[in-house]
């Protein structure tokens, strides 16, 4: 193993494939080569959503769901949702004493974000949004996870995280590593229009569907807006299906592009092989998904053991951080 | 029963008289009109001072010792330290992300406060000194406290636990009470010197001194100035000892201000009298203070029970809270 990675995400609905492709694949991956948590940090959607709060309950099993699906193994990594981990607020609190107000007003996403949501219409100029990034080094150091699988504009809060990791050890003792990011590259997916794959767009590719929903997205799939006739000469680098190709399809994209180039392969035809193609590599997740579907009872069971064991790590570490700061009465 | 308290002190050291008749002496007499609860909050004495924490253990042993010596009775109250009970870290950061960061901006000692202990060279500009009394609301309702007991100077703080309780009840249905204040008109009593009492200052009288001591210490007060004979008519109202008549020998204050204006009573006689009362007065705080000292584990028991009292009640709460907030899984 090279390392423990903590990564969590906001339980905000279900996955489409190009959250699947932009965070889940690559924590699959890691899973063979870390000591991994994952978390479901529901606390941290109360930053940005704390008004109404009853989706709560079912997007956090979707998202187990998904991630399960996805292949993700209970037994081989600690997955969990943080609330059921109480230790996430102990430490929290006892950081919030330490870290300057300032730190946390000058992450660069904080002004941006605060701005961003207000256009919505969303009041969060609270005390707990300020905090999140303070939060998120207590999600990380509690488990005293060394690296964090990161996108880019994630660097800001590592960089915080780690900034704050080092006072605290400065001040009480070396009691965590200092978590480094594990920069992340994730391919970014188009929806079926060509646009960034958004839900608030409709032009998604649930994650959860099955071969019949994948082939009938892909149908619906735009492609070169110049080729009327299967005769015409196709423009693969403006056409999505093409994109997909390169992602879902890579031995197979340079015959692909070259036979669309050449009219020698036609949409109706580029399609159907792309959809089988995703069919395949998304069997086992299609099986693993109607698995925990039959079983309803299993994805709490599990998260109930991830919480049980994330809770062993996170206790152990809170007795040395409360012996390092004399709280232990 | 007439509601429920909750009422905190941070674990600074041992108590001198002054801090007793400013608040215990009062709380002593509460805890037969109410159901309270009563807390070290060690997390508070954070806000300030956590860079160094090395005399917290002893200083909560400290402030127990008082308590209890002063007659809180550990089994009609709720006697605990709030560390010890994980749920105010909880319900601190829950009521964090309802709490809008300009009401805590604005509570006017913050800025006061900031700059005074930064003039000490303190500091304390961090985002858990800001969030100071969002943890004082989390620390009352965690109890569904109904009364507070408060200083003047404290009612800022009490004014906007109110508030963020009306805003969780708005938001999430009416699970807390608004706590209420009980104002307590504490008298400020003189140090030796005639100076406001404080260790700072060394003039005071230990709340631990036995009668050896008391006696000792009121024969160094300082009294009127311009009596220098026994004979010279005296000035009660320039003289700390009758300051503290009237405090601990209410009874007999208006006969001694009458001889000591006709001389009909010397300076010495004057603090024998004094000192003879105040013995008596604290008999029974230095009984229970033998007590306690000749059964070292004794304090430590009080507390985890109080601890495991004060968790029942909270964890119901939280219970509630997070059935309120879909935070139940």
């Amino acid at each position: 193993m090279k390392g423990r990675i903590f990564s969590g995400m906001q339980p905000s609905g279900k996955f489409h494939l190009g959250n699947y492709l932009g965070a889940l694949e690559n924590w699959v991956k890691l899973q063979h080569e870390y000591e991994c948590f994952f978390c479901i940090v529901d606390w941290h959607a109360l930053t940005s959503s704390y008004e109404d709060t009853r989706k709560i309950p079912q997007n956090i099993h979707d998202m187990a769901l998904d991630w399960l699906s996805a292949g993700l193994d209970p037994e081989r990594n600690t997955i969990f949702v943080q609330s059921h981990v109480k230790e996430h607020a102990e430490l929290h609190l006892l950081l919030s004493m330490m870290t300057p107000l300032s730190w946390l007003e000058r992450v660069p996403t904080y002004k941006d974000k605060l701005q961003q949501l207000g256009a919505q219409g969303k009041e969060i100029n609270t005390y707990g949004f300020l905090g999140y990034p303070e939060l998120m080094t207590a999600d990380i150091i509690l488990y005293k996870a060394d690296t964090v699988p990161v996108g880019e504009d994630q660097l800001p809060h590592l960089e915080l995280a780690r900034e704050i990791t080092r006072r605290f050890n400065n001040l009480y003792g070396p009691i965590f590593p200092e978590p480094k990011a594990s920069l992340s590259q994730a391919p970014v997916l188009p929806g079926l229009d060509g646009r960034k794959m958004s839900k608030s767009y409709g032009n998604e590719i649930s994650f959860s569907a099955g071969p019949e929903e994948i082939r009938e997205k892909v149908r619906m799939m735009v492609t070169d807006p110049q080729r009327i006739k299967k005769t015409d000469l196709g423009h693969p680098d403006v056409c999505t299906v093409f994109t997909f190709h390169k992602l879902f399809n890579a031995e197979h994209a340079v015959q692909i592009e070259k036979d669309c180039r050449s009219a020698q392969i036609g949409c109706v035809e580029c399609k159907k092989r792309l959809a089988e193609r995703m069919v395949d590599m998304l069997a086992d997740v299609h099986t693993r998904r109607l698995a925990l579907e039959r079983n309803p009872g299993r994805i709490k069971e599990i998260l109930d053991y991830g919480a049980e064991r994330a809770r062993k790590v996170a206790a152990a570490t809170m007795q040395e951080v409360n012996k390092a700061l004399h709280l232990m009465g």
